[in-house]
C-alpha cells in the first residue's frame, strides 16, 4: 500500500468541503522557438491568472523524472495511485475506453483484425485498417461465439481494433500476445505463464479456432491477433482511501473508465465543456469531489497545432467562473502530463499545477504558466502526492501522530 | 532493481542521438565571504552561460540531503545507479583507482603498511607515511607470496597504501578489517562473517603470516593491516539498462574504474583537457554516450584554492565549444558533488546541473551558477534521475503505459 493511502485511510475526516480537480489533458507545453513562450504562457487566461495570484503553483512529475506517461498512468498519478504500483494492461485500458464495465473475474484482451495469406501467415497486421462499419459487423458475429463455462464479449473499438472479454471464475491474466509483431509468419499460439493463465490460454485458443472458421471467407479481416491480455488490477476506491464521494464528468470513455477504476461515479457529461459545467452545478450537492476532464489541450498538442492548443486553453479559462461561482473549497487546475505541440506527443516535462483554496500559502507567482510554476510554492513533486494537497487544503485530514 | 532502470530497460529505444555528460568533479562551491559569490558564479563562463540561457538548470542531490559523497557514490548517482543500492567497498574502489581490472571471483583489499613494535603492537598505523619508492619495492616482494589454489596480486597505490587481490572460486567478501584503528595494540585477526568469507579470512591469514616473515627486518614498514575487504558488486551495464554504447574519457584511473564498473568502454584520454576533447571528436561516431571527467575543480577545492578553482572552471568553459561544435543532442555539465574551497572538502551542498537540448523547457535562468540553479526548471532532484532526463531529451525513451 502506498504511504499516502496508508495515511489518508487513517487520517481522513468528513466535512462539507468540495474539491474540484479540473484536468486539462496534456496541459504542459514548450515554446516553438528559442526564447518563446509555451502554449499556456501564450494563452490569455485572466481567470486562471487571478486564481494563481492568490493560490499556490507547482509542477508535478507524473511517474519519475524523464518518463512520459500514457493517459492511464498520468491519471492514476493525479488520483493519488502510484502509476508504478498500479499498472494497467492494454486490454483493460481498451475496455475502459469503450465504457465496458470490467468485473473482478474478467480477462480483457485487445484484439487486432489481421489478414492471413493462403499459407496462414500474416500478410497485414491491421487488415488494411479495415473500415469501422465492416469491423463493427464482424465483431457482432464473433460475439456469438460460445465457450462452455465462459461468458464471451466481443466489442468493436475503431477500425481494426476490438476488445474481447472472457468472464469466468479462476482465470489468470498472464497470457502472452499472439501477435508476432511481424508479417510473413503465422500468429503465435496463446501461452499462459501460470496455471490459472493456462486456463485462460486454452479459452483463447478455443475462441481463435472458432473465429478462424467464422472469418475464413472474409477479406481483408480474415483473422485476429490478441494483445495486452490482462485482468483489471485491484484498485482501492476513492471512498476507501480518501472517504470521498467522487463524481467524474468526462466526455471521452477512456477517462470515464479510469475514473470508474478508482471507484468514482460516472456522471453524464454531455458533449461539450458547457455541458460538463452544467452537470457540475446539477450534481454539486451529491458529491465531495469532482473530476472534470478536458481532452482538447492534448489532442491539439498531439496534432502539433500550437495556436489551436492556445485557443483550447482560453476556452477552458473562460469556463472557470462557472466553477468558482459554486465556491469550491479546493480547485485544482492541472494536466495528466505535458503534450507540447512542438513535439506532437506526450512528453516527460513536469506538469503545471494550480491549487486555489482559502488556506493556500502565497508564493510570488502572478500568472498560471510553466515559468511561474517553477518557482511556485508547491515546488516540484510526484503527481501521486497531489491528492494529499487536495485533502489537506479541504480540511479533510487529521494530524498525524501526537 | 531501481525504478529508473526497471523503466529504462523496458522503454529504451535506439536513435542516432549523442549524449555528452561533462563532469567537473566537485563543481559546486560556496562564497568565501558573506554576500559573496561561489567559484562557479565568480568564473567568467560565457559558453556555459549561453547554454544556460536556452537550456534548463537544476540542482542534484548525490545521495540524500545532507550527505557528502565520495567519488564512488557521487559518480554512481550521476550514472543513474542508486548509491545506496550499489555500495562499493574501499578495497574495490582502491583497485579501480589503479586501473586494476577486477573479475567476478576477485576479493579486493586495501592494505596499509604499518610499524609493529617489539611486542607486536602497532606503533604507527601508516608506517611513518613510508616513501612511495620504498613501499613500491616492498609491494613487489609481497607479490611473490604464493597461496595454493589462489592467485595473489599485490599492487602499490601511494605511500603506505596498497591493494591486495585474491582470485579464486567461492571466496566471500565479508571479512572484518584487521586494522584496530588505534596504536599500542596488535593487528586484529581476519574474521569472515559467513562460510565463504571464512575461506577468504583463512587466505588473508596465510598471506599475513608470510608477509610478517618477509617484512620482519624492514623499517618502518614491517607489517600491514587490511581494510575494506570486498568483492565487486554486480552492476548492470549501460548497454543493458539504457541501450547506450558508452565511452569514458577520464584522465584519472579512479574515474576510469568507475566507468568500467558500469560497462563503459575506456577511451584513451591523454593527459589534458585538450587531449580529452580531441578523443571525443575522434570517437564521436563510435558511441552514443560520452562521459568526460575533469578533475581539477575538485582538487583545487580540496586545496582551498578559490582563485585556482575559478581558473579551472574558466578552463573548462573554454573547452565547451569543442563539444558544441560536434552538435550533441544532449549536453549536460555538472559535478559529482560539491567541493567548496572554503571547506577544503567534499560537501553535501546540492550540485549545479546544466542540461542543453532542443526540447528543453526554458526557465528564467540567465547564467550557470548555484543561485540560478535554485530556480532552474529541473528543480532539485536526486542525482540518480539525471540519466532519465538525459535519455528523455535524447528521444531515447518510449512512453510509459497507454
Amino acid at each position: 500500500m502506498s504511504e499516502l493511502h496508508d495515511l489518508t485511510r487513517k487520517l481522513q475526516k468528513q466535512n462539507d468541503s468540495k474539491i474540484v480537480l479540473l484536468v486539462a489533458d496534456g496541459l504542459g507545453g514548450l515554446p516553438i522557438e528559442r526564447g518563446g513562450r509555451t502554449e499556456l504562457e501564450t494563452a490569455n487566461t485572466p481567470n486562471m491568472d487571478e486564481l494563481a495570484k492568490f493560490g499556490t503553483l507547482g509542477l508535478s512529475t507524473p511517474v519519475i523524472p524523464g518518463i512520459a506517461p500514457g493517459s492511464g498512468p498520468g491519471h492514476l498519478g493525479l488520483f493519488g495511485y502510484d502509476p508504478l504500483e498500479y499498472q494497467i494492461g492494454r486490454g483493460v485500458l481498451e475496455a475502459l475506453g469503450i465504457d465496458f464495465e470490467l468485473g473482478p473475474n474478467d480477462v480483457a484482451i485487445r484484439g487486432n483484425f489481421c489478414t492471413l495469406d493462403g499459407d496462414g501467415n500474416i500478410s497485414d497486421r491491421r487488415a488494411g485498417r479495415v473500415a469501422s462499419d465492416i469491423a463493427s459487423k464482424i465483431c457482432k458475429r464473433l460475439d456469438t461465439i460460445e465457450i462452455p463455462g465462459v461468458e464471451v464479449f466481443v466489442r468493436h473499438v475503431k477500425e481494426y481494433r476490438l476488445v474481447i472479454v472472457f468472464r469466468a471464475d479462476g482465470l489468470g491474466g498472464h497470457v502472452h500476445d499472439t501477435d508476432p509483431q511481424k508479417t510473413g509468419v503465422p500468429p503465435l499460439a496463446p501461452v499462459g505463464a501460470d496455471e490459472a493463465s493456462q486456463k485462460t490460454a486454452a479459452i483463447c485458443a478455443q475462441f481463435l479456432a472458432q473465429a478462424r472458421e467464422i472469418l475464413k471467407d472474409d477479406q481483408p479481416a480474415n483473422f485476429l491477433t490478441m494483445r495486452g491480455i490482462d485482468k483489471k488490477p485491484h484498485v482501492p476506491t476513492y471512498n476507501e482511501v480518501y472517504g470521498l464521494r467522487a463524481g467524474a464528468i468526462a466526455v471521452y470513455p477512456m477517462y470515464r473508465g479510469l475514473a470508474r477504476l478508482v471507484g468514482m461515479d460516472i456522471l453524464d457529461a454531455g458533449q461539450t465543456l458547457s455541458d460538463q459545467m452544467a452537470r457540475l452545478k446539477a450534481a454539486w450537492d451529491d458529491y465531495d469531489f469532482f473530476f472534470i476532464h478536458f481532452k482538447y489541450t492534448d489532442s491539439t498538442g498531439e496534432d502539433g497545432n500550437f495556436a489551436e492548443k492556445v485557443k483550447r486553453i482560453e476556452e477552458l479559462d473562460a469556463a472557470i467562473p462557472r466553477i468558482t461561482e459554486l465556491n469550491p473549497d479546493v480547485l485544482i487546475v492541472t494536466g495528466d502530463h505535458s503534450t507540447p505541440s512542438k513535439m506532437k506527443s506526450h512528453s516527460w516535462h513536469p506538469v503545471p499545477v494550480l491549487l486555489s483554496a482559502e488556506n493556500c500559502r502565497p508564493d510570488r507567482c502572478e500568472a498560471f504558466g510553466e515559468g511561474d510554476c517553477v518557482t511556485g510554492g508547491l515546488g516540484q513533486f510526484p503527481a501521486k502526492y497531489l491528492m494529499g494537497f487536495a485533502m489537506a487544503h479541504a480540511g479533510r485530514l487529521e494530524k498525524f501522530g501526537a
